[in-house]
């Protein structure tokens, strides 16, 4: 049987994953494709420690250079992250016209605009199933099985970690912090959680669907990011007696010959699938032009789903070269036309506003403020809370821009019935 | 730009669906593909009938061999339905080295060993995405996204008729019959539902389902048939109240050397995913060996959702053909060693039992009897409905076998506070 040499750059969590799975499943895989993929070298600064997989010692080199050149390896499967030296390999490797695998979002996102061309200058095929959703297929979902489609809009919960504070906050009604703490004290949180809550790993993987959506590269300076930081469990529970579930989405959306891209926490209505998405699981929500709505579910990190999905890309890349094929396919689909990045302050939506009043008779002047500045009142309820002196009115807005939404809260700020601040959050635009 | 020729059998529904979406998404899909996606031939007993789409009328002929026999047609698209020419014309494509796209879920369930061992002996690529849940890429994934894991499992919702009617009974507390007749009117079920309602229908994408799990070609009668006209609004009103919502469930599950296949009416956790499937839509949730449980969710019929698989197979073969490649993976992944079907009678899960007395006190003698059986008892609710003399008991049983139950069942029905008759449902087994 013909075999197609491996060299995995990067000996992590995932890299692990990979090698576990290639030793479980190693054969089936084989026998599936009708050539052995056949791991050759691991390249890593640490080439001692116990990653819990067995690994022949011969294979382990912390010469990364020698993996992308050696003959016998086909396939460079990045897993170091980051842009620094991972950037440079994995141009090396495309150079060399070696397939690249990678699992790295921030490289495709802050460089993909050069290494998706770098790949079909090249010739070669450029796989990252696993740098959006983990082990979800979004990636080959939206290059191939929706090759026939324009797609309209992405919706995604693309966060784990995320999601199970959001979760937590929501069943337990625990404050944000407090889940926090205790996330990474059980490890499903970093002890610099930035990236995750602060919205940018979500932001990267954006970028990401955002270029497959448009058919050229997104620059990731275009998606407006906000993370979950200022979310309450007052807001969590209020919204939800109002029928949403609050998510952090990152939102892809065509508009005419403009594209939306926007990451930021949302108001889900719950008859949509996306707020049946609890815990560290991810899901991708497509609208495309003949199929319609799809979506994909499933674990958006860990070893072995972003191990899956790793080997996933591998096992594409073995048929191809079995077959003497070196470029399956452009690492980004066209879509015709180049489109233009719409300032996420002209995105529109519907919002929740929460305002904490000292007053018993809020209701008409909220409201009447709110249609001042042009915008419809969709709902409005008013709840009461120990914390604060007077009720709070929660209204959902009509469609607004967010320039619309900031002058109406300038003014109800203004008002000397309200005590505290004002939260402003988006309904998901669907 | 290289053209590669496509020739469609069957001008209905998906055919008119698939021709649109050439004639919208034709250019994008060839500079997608570097390859060119060329209608040649449509082939169908009536070539007068308007099907709404644009259609060179020269292209147009009833002679489906011809079609077939054209040296410009590489790629022929079966979409005739049912086992009779559809199987002939199958066959004598496949071994005149054409690549085959079908939706034809009834022939691959009763011929898929056949014509698995014919489109592999003959080294060609045999496609059928339409056949299984609509516009979902659950094919796509399983034999390709997936490649790399051992599937031990999976729950499907096929059938949106009967998806649509549980949808309804539920929200607006309507009889079947009922929403059955206003379901044909609206022409979401055929005026012979059979098919459909009997479980049939998703009995034929359960052994396709099966056969993808299994790594080998699994017969029809293996699976288990139960449909969901005996569903009554009363029993998705309990199964509510105690959690769950009633599903028609297509499982298919490892069980370490066998094979567990049964369609039957099921009651879902509402905290699983597939809970929140309603109206017409489908979803099929997959546990897999290194990916965890993924879930696939779309459209699972209709023109342009169906077309939209139809092209994503043309999409595929397009690709393969024009880099010179005639069969890029078999049809079905191959598992290592073949499995046995269990009977589904040995397939254990918990039941739902609904039993209508006519007499106050029951719950005792109601819990004895199932524990006298060897069968723990969940949780038991009572309830008063107003057309039945005595409370109903609803018991969720501990996990058992069909046979077991209903030996439970038949010394419940002796009983002489026992009214009605005795409902057994299972709880969907996870």
């Amino acid at each position: 049987m013909r075999e197609i040499g491996i060299g995995i750059l990067g000996f992590g969590t995932v890299g692990a994953g990979v090698v576990e799975g290639l030793i479980k499943n190693g054969d089936i895989m084989a026998e599936r494709l009708g050539a052995r993929p056949v791991l050759r070298k691991i390249a890593d600064l640490d080439i001692t420690s116990d990653r819990g997989v067995e690994v022949d010692k011969s294979i382990l080199t912390t010469d990364a250079a020698a993996v992308i050149d050696d003959p016998g390896i086909d396939i460079i499967v990045e897993l170091i992250g980051g842009c620094g030296i991972a950037l440079d390999f994995v141009r090396k490797a495309l150079s060399a016209g070696k397939a690249v695998v990678t699992a790295n979002k921030k490289l495709l996102a802050e460089h993909g605009t050069e290494l998706y061309e770098l790949a079909d200058k090249n010739n070669v095929d450029l796989c990252f199933e696993a740098s959006v959703g983990g082990g979800i297929p979004i990636i080959k979902s939206l290059r191939e099985a929706l090759c026939a489609n324009r797609i309209n809009s992405i919706y995604g919960i693309l966060n784990g970690t995320c999601n199970y504070i959001l979760t937590k906050m929501e069943t337990e009604g625990l404050a944000f912090d407090t889940v926090l703490k205790d996330a990474q004290e059980q490890g499903f949180a970093e002890a610099d959680p930035g990236l995750d809550i602060d919205g940018f790993d979500t932001a990267h993987k954006a970028v990401i669907l955002s270029s497959l959506a448009c058919g050229h590269p997104v620059e990731m300076d275009a998606v407006g990011v906000e993370g979950i930081r200022g979310i309450s469990s007052t807001d969590i529970k209020y919204a939800l007696s109002m029928g949403y579930r609050i998510k952090l989405i990152a939102l892809v959306r065509r508009e005419a010959s403009e594209l939306e891209a926007l990451v930021a926490p949302m108001l889900v209505p719950l008859d949509n699938m996306l707020a049946s998405v609890n815990g560290v699981f991810n899901a991708v929500m497509v609208n495309s032009d003949l199929d319609d709505t799809t979506l994909y579910y499933g674990r958006g990190a860990g070893r072995l789903p972003t191990g899956s999905a790793v080997l996933g890309d591998i096992c594409d890349i073995v048929r191809s070269r079995a077959d003497g094929v070196a470029c399956r396919m452009p690492a980004i689909p066209a879509s015709g036309k180049r489109i233009t990045l719409k300032p996420s302050a002209q995105i529109k939506s519907k919002y929740y506003l929460r305002i904490d009043t000292s007053e018993q008779e809020t209701f008409d002047k909220c409201a009447s403020l709110v249609a001042e500045c042009g915008i419809a009142v969709e709902s409005i309820e008013k709840y009461t809370e120990s914390s604060c002196p007077g009720p709070t009115v929660v209204i959902i807005t009509g469609m607004a821009e967010e320039k619309e939404i900031e002058t109406a809260v300038e003014k109800i700020r203004a008002l000397d019935i309200v005590s505290g601040d004002v939260v402003k959050l988006r309904v998901m635009p669907v």
